[in-house]
Parts: C-alpha cells; sequence; structure tokens
C-alpha cells in the first residue's frame, strides 16, 4: 500500500495498446500496465519497463496482477533489480526475491543496502503462505511514553518509508508490543496525551507462523485495517495490511474452487497457462479418478450374471449413479466451505452426520417417486414395455435412489472432515471425488437391492 | 468501520459462555457476541442485547455475522430498535431495515432523527447487492478550496460520526467530485496548502448501480481503502469501504463454491439453515437434473438390442461416463473463476474453445492408453475373459473416452459462456450440471463409435 490508497494513483504510461472491443479504455493504472506486462516476454517486458520513471515501474512491480514480475527481474541487470527491489514495499519485494531462482536472489540481496538486506533476509525466512509471508516490516512503532503530538511528528517523519501509517504501534523499553492505536485516535486526541492512556489493551494480534487463511479471516473478521504479528515474546515483527489479505481471499477462493472442480491450483491466469502446465495440471487427477473409477468396471463384472438375466436393470445405472454423485457434491460443497469460514469444526462431524441422514432419506424419497412415477407412466402409456414385474423394477429403482442419494450425502459430508481428520485440506474434496466414491458403492448398493426385490422373479 | 480498524476494539461481555474443546477460549470480541447472538431465538438474544452497554450493543449488531440481526431487533420495541439503528453504521442499518417486514421499516423509521430518515429512505432505494447498497453516506467531503489545516479541523470535528476519516473528498460548489486525498497525505503536507493541490484529480469512482462483485474488484485491484460512488452528474453520493467489501468477496466465493456444487446459495451457516430450508435449498437443482439425466435411460432403451448382444460393452459405462463429466467439471471450474476475475471475457470463447479442444483430446488419449492397458492386463492374466474380439472392445473403450472427454472439456468449457450470453450468472455451472450434460451425450458417443467398431463382430 506504498500507492494512495484513496486515489488509486495512476502511472502516466505511453506503451499500453488501446484497449478494443466494447468496454471504455481505461487510463493506465499500475495494475493495467502490470497485467499488460504479464503477457509480454521477460526481455520485452523488461524492456518496458526500463521506459518508465523509476517510481511507477516499483508501483508496477508491486502489484500482484503481474505475474511474470520474478522473470522480468531475472532478465534485467543484477544492478537494475537491486534498485528497484530496494524501492519497493518489502512484503512484495520479498515474494519476488523468492520467486528467482537462489543465486539470482543471492546476487541482488549483495547489492542491495545493508539495512534492507537484513530485513529481506528476515522476510524470506518465513513460508510464502504463512503471516511471516506476507508481512511488511515497514510500519510505524513508538514508545508507548511519548505523546500524541510527539507521535504525530514522528509519522510526518517516517511517512514515506511506510506501508501504512493508520496504525501506530507502541513498545515497551523491551520491544515488546503493547497496545495499537489508530491514526484516526490520534489526530483527535490531546497534542499532550501520553499515547499509551489511549491505546486499548491487548490488540488483536497473530503469529508469524499462522496460515494466511487465518490472518485473512482474523483482518476480515474484526474489520482491521492491519494487524501486528508478534513472536512468542510478544515482540514485533511486522504486520499485515488489509489489502494484501484482500488478494489471499481471492487467490484461496479460486484455489479452493479449480481444486473442487478436479483441477491442481493453476497459480495464474487460464489464458496465461501454456498447454503443458495445463495438461499436467488436469491430468493427475483425472488418471487417479480413473483408475478408482476401474472399479465400477469390477463391480460391473461381478454382478454380471444379474445383468445378463435382467438387461433392463442397466438402463437405470446413469441414471442412479449419477444422482448418487450430484447429492454427494452438494453435501461436499457445503461442508467444504463451512469448514474453510470455520462455521463447522473437525469436531462437529457428528452433527452433520445427523442432518445429512435425514436430509439423504427426505432427498432420496422425493428421486424415488419420480424415478418410480416416470417408470409406471412410461408403461402406462406403452412407451416402453419393461416387461411384467415392471412394479418390481420401478420399486428397486426407488430403493436404489433412496438409499444411494442418502450415502451420496453422507458419505460427501464425511469426506471434507475425514481429510482435515488426515492432516489434508478439506478443500480438495472436489466434486469428482465425491462423484468416483459414491459411484463405486452406489453400484454395489443398487445391485443389493435388485437381488433382494427381484429374487424369485427377474433375478 | 465505526469500531477502531486497527486494535479491533472488544467489548466488556459476560453472558457468553467458555468455549470448550482443545481451541484456548477468545476474550468476546464483538464477532463473538453477534454469532452467540445468531444462535438464540429472537427473544433470548434481544434479551441479552439489552444488559449490554448500548455502544456495545450498536456494534455488535454492526457484525456482518450476526445473521439473525433484523429478527432480534423485531423482538424489541420499536422505540429500542429506533435508538440502536440510528446510532449504528448507516450502511448496516440499511440493509437491517431492508430485512425488516416492511411495516416495521416504517414504524422504525418514523421514530428516526428527519436526517437519518431521510439518508436511510436513500440508501433504501439501492438492491443490496449493488455498490449504492453497499455504501455509506457517513463520509468526510470538504470544498475543494480550503486548506490543509482547516481540513484536519475538519475532521477532528467530524470523526465521530463518519465510517472512515482515512479518504476526504473534495467537492466543487455544485457538489461534484473533483478530487480524493488520503490523510496520510494530508497529515505529512504543509498546513498552507490548499487542499486542491495536493489530490490527484480523476480518482478511481464507481456509479451507485454496480455490482457488488465489481465494486470489490475495483478496490482489490487499487488497493483502496474506499471507493466514491458517483452519480452521472459526478455528485458525491456515498463510499463503499474495504471493510464492507471483505465481506461481500467472501460472501460471493461461498455462494460460488455452494452453486458450484449444485446447492441453491443457503445465504447462512451451515448449521444455522433449518430442516426445511436445507431440504428445498438442495431438491430443486437435484430434481432437474435428474429429470435431465432420465435422458440416460432413453438413449439405454434406444441402443438396448446392441446392449442384449454385447453385454460386455456395459461393464464400461460408468467408468467413461464418469470421466466425460470429471473433465467437463473441471473446465467449467476454470472458466467460472476466470470469468469472475475478469481473466476472461465473454468474446474470449473461442480462444478458450481452441485450448480445450486439443487438451480435451490428449487428456482423452491419456485416459483411452489406460483403459486400453487394463482390459489388455485382466485379458492376459485371466482375470476377466472379454471374449475373442477384446482388442476390438480395448480399441471401443479408447476411442470413446477420447471422444467423451474431449466433449466434456469443450462443453464444460462453453457452458458458463453460454449461460454468460444468456444473461444468467456464469457460476450457475455446476459440477453436477455439467456431468448430467456430458452423460446423455458421452452414452451416444460411446454406442455410436461401438456400433463402427463392432460392426460385423459383436454387433
Amino acid at each position: 500500500m506504498t500507492n494512495d490508497p484513496i486515489a488509486g494513483a495512476r502511472a502516466g504510461i505511453g506503451f499500453l495498446p488501446a484497449a478494443n472491443g466494447p468496454a471504455p479504455s481505461p487510463a493506465p493504472y499500475p495494475a493495467d500496465i502490470a497485467e499488460h506486462l504479464s503477457r509480454e516476454t521477460p526481455q520485452a517486458a523488461a524492456a518496458m519497463l526500463r521506459t518508465l520513471d523509476p517510481a511507477d515501474a516499483v508501483r508496477v512491480l508491486e502489484q500482484p496482477e503481474y505475474h511474470g514480475a520474478a522473470r522480468t527481474l531475472a532478465a534485467l541487470s543484477f544492478a537494475e533489480s537491486a534498485t528497484l527491489i530496494a524501492a519497493m514495499a518489502e512484503d512484495r519485494a520479498a515474494d519476488l526475491l523468492a520467486d528467482l531462482a537462489a543465486g539470482e536472489a543471492e546476487a541482488v540481496l549483495a547489492l542491495l543496502p545493508p539495512p534492507v538486506r537484513q530485513s529481506l533476509r528476515r522476510l524470506l525466512a518465513w513460508p510464502t503462505d504463512s503471516a511471516g509471508g506476507l508481512m511488511t516490516t515497514e510500519f510505524v512503532a513508538v514508545a508507548e511514553g511519548i505523546t500524541v503530538a510527539q507521535a504525530l511528528d514522528h509519522i510526518r517523519t517516517v511517512e514515506r518509508s511506510r506501508e501504512t501509517i493508520y496504525a501506530l504501534y507502541l513498545l515497551d523499553p523491551a520491544g515488546r508490543l503493547t497496545g495499537a492505536l489508530s491514526l484516526r485516535r490520534l489526530i483527535s486526541a490531546e497534542p499532550d496525551a501520553v499515547v499509551r492512556s489511549l491505546a486499548p489493551s491487548d490488540p488483536v494480534t497473530t503469529a508469524p507462523d499462522a496460515d494466511r487463511e487465518d490472518v485473512a479471516r482474523q483482518i476480515a473478521r474484526h474489520d482491521l485495517l492491519a494487524v501486528p504479528v508478534v513472536d512468542a515474546h510478544r515482540r514485533l515483527l511486522g504486520i499485515v495490511t488489509v489489502d494484501d489479505v484482500l488478494d489471499v481471499i481471492v487467490a484461496e477462493a479460486t484455489e479452493d474452487s479449480e481444486r473442487f472442480g478436479g483441477v491442481a491450483a493453476l497459480g495464474r491466469p487460464y489464458l496465461d497457462t501454456g498447454f503443458g502446465a495445463m495438461i499436467r495440471k488436469r491430468a493427475g487427477w483425472l488418471c487417479a479418478l480413473f483408475l478408482s473409477e476401474m472399479l465400477t468396471a469390477s463391480a460391473m463384472q461381478h454382478f454380471e450374471s444379474e445383468l445378463e438375466r435382467a438387461i433392463v436393470l442397466t438402463l437405470f445405472i446413469p441414471l442412479i449413479m449419477s444422482s448418487g454423485g450430484n447429492s454427494g457434491s452438494q453435501a461436499t460443497s457445503l461442508i467444504i466451505r463451512a469448514l474453510a469460514l470455520h462455521q463447522v469444526r473437525l469436531r462437529d462431524w457428528w452433527r452433520v452426520a445427523f442432518r445429512e441422514i435425514p436430509t439423504g432419506l427426505v432427498l432420496g424419497a422425493i428421486l424415488g417417486l419420480l424415478g418410480m412415477a416416470r417408470i409406471a407412466a412410461w408403461q402406462a402409456f406403452g412407451f416402453y414395455d419393461y416387461g411384467p414385474h415392471w412394479p418390481l423394477i420401478a420399486a428397486t429403482v426407488g430403493a436404489g435412489l433412496i438409499g444411494i442419494v442418502t450415502f451420496g450425502s453422507l458419505a460427501g459430508s464425511m469426506l471434507p472432515f475425514a481429510l482435515q481428520r488426515l492432516g489434508f485440506d478439506p478443500a480438495s474434496a472436489s466434486a469428482p471425488f465425491v462423484a468416483t466414491l459414491v459411484d463405486v458403492t452406489g453400484l454395489v448398493i443398487y445391485f443389493s437391492i435388485a437381488l433382494v426385490i427381484l429374487h424369485g422373479t427377474l433375478l
């Protein structure tokens, strides 16, 4: 947030092509330029970056929309990269260094002023998906004993080099965080007041190893502009700001949505993903699901003699299996989201199970009635002849649907819990995953019910 | 954002139960109390609300986590509700009034101070999912000709009644927006400077009828703390702040994820949704999909004579159909998200189609090889006897997979475009919807290929 967080300052860039199509062409904001450069080759993007005013180049590199920023830096000289990195917001600078090859990152780090280098090295120590990886050390901190007027003077002095000045952090002589104060409180307070007396004790904080999703949730829940990151001794390590968290929330939602569709997270826009990468991201899950789904062929082989005697049963296999998959997909999507938003905890699994079983029974009964009505109607109007035992076939389809939809709802809702319990992300439970799980069991349920109901007649 | 946006001020509440389980019990923040009250009956919640300090009660009602807030208000007297509504952040107050029964809302509005009433009536005129429905009129606006010192004095005077003071909007004598200035710029500027000279011209703005998702995207893209809402004459109507946008992004992601699973958006947490509501939200799509999927039974009936002659073909129906659905689900999830993030536009449909066809062919070929290998292996090791024509059966399965996976990828990727073109939300294209679409066509593709390859042998 080194840009103006109110006005969304533009950069005066000439090389952007005029937008075509019916949308009116917006003036070039840094995010627009960043998107444009993402689509260029690293060499072309580096050349364009050199034509920019240095301050604008820095702002463009800071945009999370600039997917190829590290590749562009690699196409610049180490000295050029170091100048840009030194001027960038520290959290984004660390992200870019992390994306460079290790040797290149070291070469750039070596050219940086020592304080910046040390600070970046500390940030680079944290995983990118942790609070430590998101945070910046460019915050405003003051001794808790100074006055409001002194604090305001300090803010004016350091303003240019800080990511946000709307949060003021109070430290005791040992460097421990004792309070947080907003600029809002500060400018409406008496100039002589001691800042410590204005700050509510015990501000919301997070740990450097906290998951970035948890930090995002915390900021959203408490409507914060920034959350301080403290170590076990409450020493202030950095802050995570709301603009970074917005980007995290959007990225996590994309990842979850891609995974729910059964794709490994792309990590970049669809049209910017190469053909080979696209195949790799999709083939893995597709093959795993295909191999699991091969069990359906085994199940069908197992029931082959029944199939031969009552070929009419095969007519409803796709219908019944897909209904199980659909009800499972509904339950999974609800539970993944409820777990992600912490509306449901791991220990609530039995409460969910006790809701899903009656829900599945009712939904299965509704579909079962529809299915039986269809068979009766086709038989009555002569569209198809299911033979003399058609009421038993209808009963098999109806009972099968109740069993499979109930199993689908239960299995679909329990799968995210099981994954979380085993240490995986519950969002790995994709719709295709659930459908495959339910398909194999669904066939067994269907044929077992058929064996009971049709015993002595068709089977 | 009438709370302290830095410290996340707590409310001193006694009635919250101690959290059980291994998680350490957090002190009660307004969001915690709001969640607790959401689970109580309206009468119990109203009684608890009365025990709070009025300022705390207002902060609790302002939390978006408080799903039953309107029901709680309805359980209070009109006078009590009016007192709370008058003290609340205006954007949330308008949302709550919109949730009340029309007669109740009018009764509460009649008891409000006239300026608040007028302001709320203006906000209520906009749909809740538009920028107008999200915005607040509690912003800081000043004449563009005043000095920095005068602007700071004004901010100090009005601070308590404004949602944010970090954005200062400059108006010309006709009330038109001419610039936006951050408090950050202001406090580091010379006191004698005229504010107009500090503000970049042409700030990012939005229209009151803009979709809330577009406003969210704008704030995220330009790292803004607030975006001004202006009418066609550039008159400033209100502002949308980043904290409201965070809630919008989370809510939209939940809605999209539920819909992708084939559920109508719940609009409230899973465990707080009643049994009847849960059935209604799920039965609609499930029945619609079931009725469409009935076409598979018709398709199977159509090919019944082929099925009777070559029962071995039925063994692979679930495997082949599910692969088509899986590849379709992958493509749909990628395109829904790319459309939602504006990475892909409606006019890019052909670029997507030209990528999905080769992608589908390669993915289908991979699965086809796996399928043929499985048939050959089972035949070679004697696990199952597919008969003398097993190489032809393997070829049918392999070719069927290529055809169906390609069709699935293409249909799955085009469906969101088709929905958007027809004026629907592309996110209505759920995984079950795609699977159903692909299932029926998949059967026809499979049997048509079988007729060609097995003609003269099995068929």
